[in-house]
């Protein structure tokens, strides 16, 4: 399925200089090396440079900067990857949902579902539930009494929300995904684990992007809590009570454990995990498959873990870390032995 | 949702001392901190004793110990943490499902279903499957044939199990969950990977958790089998055979791969992963993170991972570990010559 | 539920020599150590010959060199394991699902279904959807528009396929995994995340296993591309534009970030990471829980991590670990003083 639309109303939703025939049609997106001469590509990462001068696009979005000996059509922009973002959507295929509930969906009689909402077939919408205009909730949904999505949502198919979800506008939640599942709270009597209810609910902000089979657990008696603008990426685990500021960036995989609250404008790459009950403040970039085991106050990048290497050589390394305190101590040893012998050694060359 | 008790009713229930009027309305449950006036809290780790001064909460659930100079009301018992835990059940604001089959479920003629049990909106139970009294199966669950669930059992909507799982008494299983998955397993044909049917199933002792979208794959020949009192977070991945001992917790993205068998009252922190085809014993706690390869035959705390530091001394310390077993062999031999020196020099010192 | 099947069909079958008598009836399989008198076991890893002598089993798959000495029944074949696997699909429990699209189904009326194919309760299919003959969709199943499912497919109960996923033929699909999820991009505008819509669509090959809640997110222009013969295992993340070889295979966790290309026959084992943009060549076989953070070029086995230790001394290790560049450093200090000693040493020795 294709789109199609002119490079001049291109420029013109963009905002962009145009170089080139505004009667050009485009059908599509690509990459500088994939590109076809319909497809329109963009200069973003400065080592693709190089695919300019070779590409087939119908047109490059570029900045000004790079389209300097640049003949080949174009279009001007200050920042080529935020254009490529914003048009992106224009060539989306995913189909529009129509307006109105599934006969076969199972709604509530006090739910509400706003007329310019879309409920897909199969989906199930609980007592006191509160959809708003505007807002897709997709096939083999189950959206759990008194939870709220606010206008603009989409929800794809099969996403489950439990009761006392609060969802803010224009939230994307992928399949799969969990929102309001029963944290991990137990406490132990004698070697045996006694459940906590979890009464608390989940508290979702705006503009915020749930991933594919991501679950974010509900708090133990207060909301856990996610900000405005946060985006979390498939696989992800939030524990209860764990409260995430504004405009933080969550890769694939990583776990966040109970009680932790994370700053505003962080990242944290792929695999990450966190213990519980610690605090990371804003503007703090974790690196892939660290765990971070303590507070972080100060904002910049933080790493654990070591690198790849051949197995046999990972193994010597891997035998030695652990006398890595032995080798520590027997380097001090040393360095008093060597210390001692060469002050020796200066004081009888001294004499 | 509130529900509302009184202070002297949650006194009886918990055979607890009370210190307060026994008419005092109590709406719900807060941390110290969070507290209001309708609320009760408590103190169970002595790092929020600071806060018993200042908190509004109705009430504080105190060891009597702690209690020695708290002039504000009071419910003293010996475990003020297993104490909140069995009275957050009278606030937990969980939807209870009615009894009886929803219309939309489908149920197979030969499947049976207690009378005295819940089958929600677009449930599918399928031939032979068996769900005993006062078992909730939440809306869009699916029972493969042959599967039991045990009395009391709690599925929230989503949860899926294959053919032949049978699940014991009192077993709480959140959204996502799926069980008897066929397992990971392939010959290796010149290279191309032939697939061995999992003819095995699943058995599930009594009083178990399982979180959200955990997996627990179906036995290869034999079941899969997790004792009594075991509690699963979310997001965990059991492969085939894997045996788990009574009353063991795991925490979050935990992945034990294939036959490994894990004793009982153990606890694994989030992420941690086992090898296949390891024992560990009665006991062990692995913090979070921790790549198990052994069997590990002796209680106790175990672990693995390096710590976190800011990612420019993080690279310097990843850079030298790779050369670490170089490191230790210069170690030595420098040893060793200093050595050599050293008794030279006590030598030409005795001479 | 179990087969019954002689001996002697099993030998022709497979095209082994019996030894023993060919109506022997056999009802299933197990280990040596566990199998009854009714079922077959078999011998591959040379660790359990072993159990050769007091099995009960009915009767043991065995390499010919191994059957040496063994005078109880046997199948000789060259490769046990493979045997193994061949007829362990003659004992799969595994209902079969009944041909037909069932009455609750909801499929679009431009949808093209197989009449040979199976489609479950509450399955829904949407426009320009195709179902080719022996495919069985499951309970629950989702099928987005213009999606493809090539002949002999099997997609458990509650499997999620967004639009314009292409999949080959005898692909079995896990339930909760979700085939062309919107991949994580996104384009940062003044530290707000501008979603970028994922245009691309899925293309899975022939012949391949996808496990429980593993998510295959679409490209983000072009396909996201898995390779034939493609074994993936439980909660894995295949991320955005992401090409995986033939016959590769991954053990559960895994995590592969986006663009990342990977060979054809290499191994993953569980919990490996890969960071996004890099390429692996064919053939490389990855330790768990190894993050991967740099293309591999060379064939053969790779790791990361550190060894598990007791807690107490691992706290130790980490801690120096974190010096481990000022180690390093001192080290090499020591070294030249040392050799500055033993040379002037020697020097005045020689002198």
């Amino acid at each position: 399925m294709t789109a199609t639309i002119t490079l001049g109303q291109l420029a013109e939703f963009l905002g962009a200089t145009l170089r080139g025939p505004a009667d050009k049609h485009i059908t599509g997106l690509a990459t500088l090396q994939e590109a076809g001469p319909d497809q329109v590509s963009f200069l973003a990462n400065p080592q693709y440079r190089k695919f300019l001068a070779t590409t087939h696009a119908a047109a490059v979005l570029l900045k000004p900067a790079d389209a300097e000996g640049y003949t080949a059509d174009a279009l001007l922009v200050p920042d080529p990857y935020l254009a490529y973002a914003r048009i992106s959507h224009l060539f989306d295929p995913k189909p529009k949902a129509p307006v109105g509930v599934h006969p076969t969906a199972v709604v509530a009689e006090d739910a509400f579902v706003d007329p310019a909402a879309s409920v897909g077939a199969y989906a199930v919408i609980e007592s006191g539930a509160r959809i708003a205009a505007g807002v897709t909730i997709g096939v083999h949904c189950y959206i759990g009494a008194r939870s709220v999505i606010g206008e603009g949502g989409w929800l794809a198919p099969r996403v489950t929300l439990y009761h006392d979800v609060r969802v803010g506008q224009r939230v994307v939640i992928q399949s799969g995904a969990v929102l309001g599942g029963e944290g991990f709270g137990f406490a132990n009597e004698k070697g045996v684990w006694q459940k906590i209810a979890q009464i608390g609910g989940v508290t979702i902000g705006d503009d915020v992007e749930i991933g594919v089979n991501t679950a974010i657990d509900r708090g133990a008696m207060d909301d856990t809590r996610i900000g405005n603008g946060v985006k979390l990426d498939n696989q992800i685990q939030i524990a209860h009570n764990v409260q995430i500021g504004d405009h933080t960036a969550m890769a694939a995989c990583v776990g966040i454990s109970g009680s932790a609250k994370i700053g505003k404008h962080c990242m944290l790459a792929g695999g990450v995990g966190l213990v519980g009950h610690i605090e990371i403040c804003d503007g703090v970039f974790v690196t892939g498959m660290t765990m971070v085991t303590r507070s972080i106050t100060e904002p910049g990048a933080y790493s654990s873990g070591t690198a790849m290497q051949p197995a046999a050589e990972w193994r010597k390394s891997a035998a030695r870390m652990r006398h890595l305190d032995d080798m520590a101590r027997r380097l001090q040893q040393l360095e008093k032995i060597v210390e001692a012998v060469t002050s020796g050694g200066k004081a009888s060359s001294d004499g």
